[in-house]
């Protein structure tokens, strides 16, 4: 094992050792705890922003690019909005645990539970305020966890850590040692945090991109299971018989972030109005600052354009035969994130809907809504496109469990 | 692509195109599908016998062992158990796929949906009978399959397929595609099976030992997920507030098969009554002819007896300080397939389960009950001990799904 390989065994095996405790932990202690942690980050105000001063100079002095630089400040609103979002999850109900199935014969009966994973990983990118975000979910979920993040947010991360997230750990009489933050700034740290399957068989992928991708390929290896999408972008179809207007309405609304997974990627036109829409959709397009990438296409069809440094502002558009055309098209050539359909015709929406098979599927409404917290107004752990059971699309502090079956004497 | 490389893809490929179709057939066309390949198979009887005849001679010819040879062997009565046992899964319910959560702002509503995995793969031993009952499975499903069964049966599986199987799925008006065998006797067919990603990305793995684990780490590097248990073996905890009558009627429930991962492997007993109740637990292995290993022992503590060739009749013993302690020896030097308690402490009882995480725990229950359909009632597609969310323990035809987020307009 290399020293960040042992580095991540360790912070895994700390992690490990107090998952027990903290899965027989009841809701309001884990409630207790994330109201701790708020309190703590808004009294740590000045120790939080100081270390985030420093790793926002050294990211400027490294001559990191504008918007990564301002994902990567904090102020008091931001702090604030932390402090805020812990609340949020704290009260968000916890789902039944304990199921009762059936009576078994000889009296006894099967209940089906939902127990912790154990210790979850998770590597994100350089913005101090998931530190926070990731640590409170797998807390909520009851999971002993091991956090990664890159280097330009590693001074913000340990102060949140150091200051608020152990503190108030213990504040709720929990042991602060399952939650851990992998505290090196080399980049194979996230290599290193899913080659764990014994500590930290499962681990959250947030981001996309090949980085992502690569380290998916390499938990796999080592028969760690991921929740990843190193690929979205998502899909509009505009039926023949849409609302002109309301198509227009959801374009706009589907491209209001360019960086963003579940924005519109791919708009596909059936043929029938193709030629007599394209012109307003083109200057919808424009009129948002976006250009239209039109057949013959010098790229993949579902080529994402969010991960396109520098030419984000693109819409690839083409032509479908039909509802289940286009829904095709979706399957086979996109990621299989989301796709929408706009159309007044219900049989052709109810084709596309069945025939789509990715983790979101919209009428006459946008893929934006492809979020844990718009869709179930839980917090987002992040998001996986596996096509195999298990949790996928937007994932909650609600998928983190493993089931168990338990047998018992009927009567108590 | 090798031969048999190209020959599962060829099969994937033809169950992948005709698995939307199928995704898409009602459950009252499913049911009669299955009841038409339960009259059948019954009509095909002889031609079905015939074909096993041949199979069976030439196992004999090959020198296999008897307990092979009788699980290879129909008969009509077996015959008549697999058309029973497809009238019970037409009649168990469907679960509710389409699931609404709640109105979402501007008049919308979303629902979460449970949709067909598309195709699943399933490798399993030479057992003509699972032919029809994994096929089964995955048609209540609503999936396309690709099964591949050992060489020593194939003769016995083309005669089902194609006297019962796919005539029973075009009786229903379903396209009889969906389900595809695998025609070849080699060995590299169950290789090729888990190296489809893109057309079966899920694997069931029957049975157990080195076989499954080796499939198991081929699939992960191929980005192919698998439901599986190479290793099983299930635990027994005798408490020193145990009934030692209850315990030894437990001993010998949980003892009745020996091939079997879910029977007794390992008995772990209280230090407090372990000198005392040694005697009479060692006499009872005895008189049900099983052997116990007892400490030193000369292997690790989890060694899985059932699949020991010839040395199946033994169970290990040990010691353990507390009902904790015994949970916590099953988590870590065994499979975490299943354990049990026999207490009379309510106390003792509650730590046990709340420690143990395997799939299955019991209080005062064998661990033989770890089955779909003793606990369900729903015949068992495989059994899986993954550490991950998703499908865990006995896993039945309710869990082959993929969950996709419904958006649409409130009112219809």
């Amino acid at each position: 094992m290399t020293d960040i390989d042992q580095l991540v065994a360790a912070a895994g095996a700390k992690a490990k050792a107090a998952a027990p405790a903290l899965a027989r932990a009841d809701g309001a202690t884990i409630d207790r705890a994330l109201a701790a942690i708020g309190r703590r980050v808004l009294a740590a105000a000045p120790v939080v922003l100081a270390a985030n001063a420093e790793d926002v100079k050294a990211a400027e002095e490294a001559g990191i690019g504008r918007g990564l630089i301002d994902r990567l400040r904090l102020d008091e609103g931001r702090v604030a909005q932390i402090a805020e979002q812990l609340a949020t999850l704290a009260a968000v109900p916890y789902p039944e645990a304990r199921i009762f199935v059936r009576a078994l014969p000889g009296g006894l009966r099967l209940e089906e539970h939902h127990r912790p994973v154990g210790v979850i990983g998770a590597n994100f990118e350089a913005r101090p305020n998931v530190t926070v975000d990731v640590a409170s979910q797998l807390l909520k979920s009851r999971n002993g966890g091991v956090l990664r993040t890159g280097a330009a947010a590693l001074r913000s991360s340990v102060a949140l850590f150091d200051a608020a997230i152990a503190p108030g750990l213990a504040d709720a009489g929990l042991d602060p040692a399952a939650l851990q933050l992998v505290r090196s700034a080399e980049r194979g740290a996230a290599v290193a945090l899913v080659r764990q399957p014994g500590l930290i068989p499962l681990v959250i992928l947030r981001g996309s991109g090949e980085s992502t991708r690569m380290l998916s390929r390499e938990a796999a290896q080592h028969g760690v299971r991921t929740l990843a999408h190193a690929d979205g972008g998502g899909v509009l179809y505009v039926d023949a018989a849409a609302d002109q207007a309301v198509a227009l309405r959801l374009i706009a609304a589907s491209l209001d972030r360019l960086g963003v997974c579940n924005r519109l990627n791919l708009l596909l036109v059936h043929d029938a109005v193709y030629d007599a829409w394209l012109p307003s959709l083109i200057a919808t397009l424009k009129g948002l600052g976006i250009a239209a990438s039109l057949p013959p296409h010098g790229h993949a069809r579902g080529h994402e354009w969010a991960l396109d440094d520098g030419r984000e502002a693109t819409v690839t558009i083409d032509r479908a035969g039909s509802a289940r055309h286009a829904a095709e098209i979706a399957n086979e050539e996109t990621s299989r994130l989301a796709a929408a359909i706009c159309t007044a015709d219900d049989a052709a929406a109810r084709e596309f809907m069945e025939t789509y098979t990715g983790t979101g599927v919209f009428w006459n409404a946008p893929t934006r809504l492809l979020d844990g917290f718009k869709l179930l107004e839980i917090p987002e752990t992040g998001i996986n496109i596996d096509h195999v059971p298990g949790p996928r699309g937007p994932v909650t502090f609600r998928d983190l469990y493993v089931r168990q079956y338990v047998v018992r004497a009927l009567e108590p």
